[in-house]
């Protein structure tokens, strides 16, 4: 019983991975799941200080956040990661270290976000005000067999919420129901 | 029930951390306990890379233990660690973080140390050959408090475990007697 895994979000900024996260943690916690969120910038105040956003320092930020959903998803806990981690060869890295890992690419269109743009970010990026911006100055390479893809343009947060428990329990990584 | 604390381990090179951290690894294990050891060179390998032995860096590598102890912890797992860390405020600090926190110190003189020298280091050390060799090119500092301190220049190891063990059952971090 209460077996751990790794919920992996990946998907560019603003296209909802953290309010998923969030919304996920505290269902799963009512379902009495031991969870811990890896918030993307408290893991780098904590584990990756200094670090920038060249490729190879956010592969060594992701392959922190990795190790350490690991630890905690070998010992009973639900490890959530809600950081953009762009690129393909370290998400499947960390995969392939992990026992049971679950990757939700939180797929939503660079116009859409721009749209929105709640932080005003897309806009700055767009203008060249920000170097190193996934999705614009910088890759974002999409999974390519994420065990689920949410449509955060179209789906609302509700409905994604039903759908990604939905379909933890039909693949086992939870039991089913409020589940005592 | 299963609650989980940090059990950390202090002291110079050789010292017996490893060594009693992994003995008290098995007996946590074999009690049911679900148990974590943070290994220090695996760590700096995973969350490290790139950090020296300056007393930055160092206090640097012993936070993200720290901190990485403090995530397994709160979540149910009995997490060690057997880094040297010897630096008093950055251990008090991450005391400060915990709920629960056991600091074992390990005992032991220099001159014990140099005549077993089992990796030769001390030799070296005292030669001048390695830098900012803890206690005797770079300062180790005692902790005032500790919940127990273990002279391995004196015990047998045994001996140790034992008396380890039977501190943290008398002060409640875990269970008496082999309880499942």
């Amino acid at each position: 019983m209460d077996e751990g895994f790794t919920l992996w979000f990946t998907g560019l900024s603003g296209a909802g991975k953290s309010t998923l996260a969030n919304l996920a943690a505290e269902e799963l916690r009512r379902r009495s799941h031991r969870v811990e969120i890896l918030d993307g910038d408290e893991v780098r105040m904590n584990l990756s200080k200094g670090l920038g956003f060249s490729k190879e320092d956010r592969d060594t930020n992701i392959r922190r956040i990795g190790y350490v959903c690991n630890l905690l998803a070998r010992n009973g806990v639900i490890a959530i990661s809600a950081a953009i981690s762009p690129y393909r060869d370290v998400r499947d890295e960390i995969r392939r270290n992990h026992r049971r890992f679950f990757e939700v690419y939180m797929k939503c269109s660079i116009e859409k976000l721009s749209e929105r743009d709640v932080k005003g970010l897309y806009r700055k990026a767009l203008a060249g005000e920000i170097k190193n911006f996934t999705g614009i100055s910088d890759p974002y390479e999409e999974p390519l067999s994420p065990e689920l893809v949410i449509d955060s343009g179209l789906e609302r947060v509700e409905d994604s919420l039903q759908k990604l428990i939905g379909t933890l329990e039909a693949m086992k990584y939870i039991r089913n129901g409020a589940g005592r």
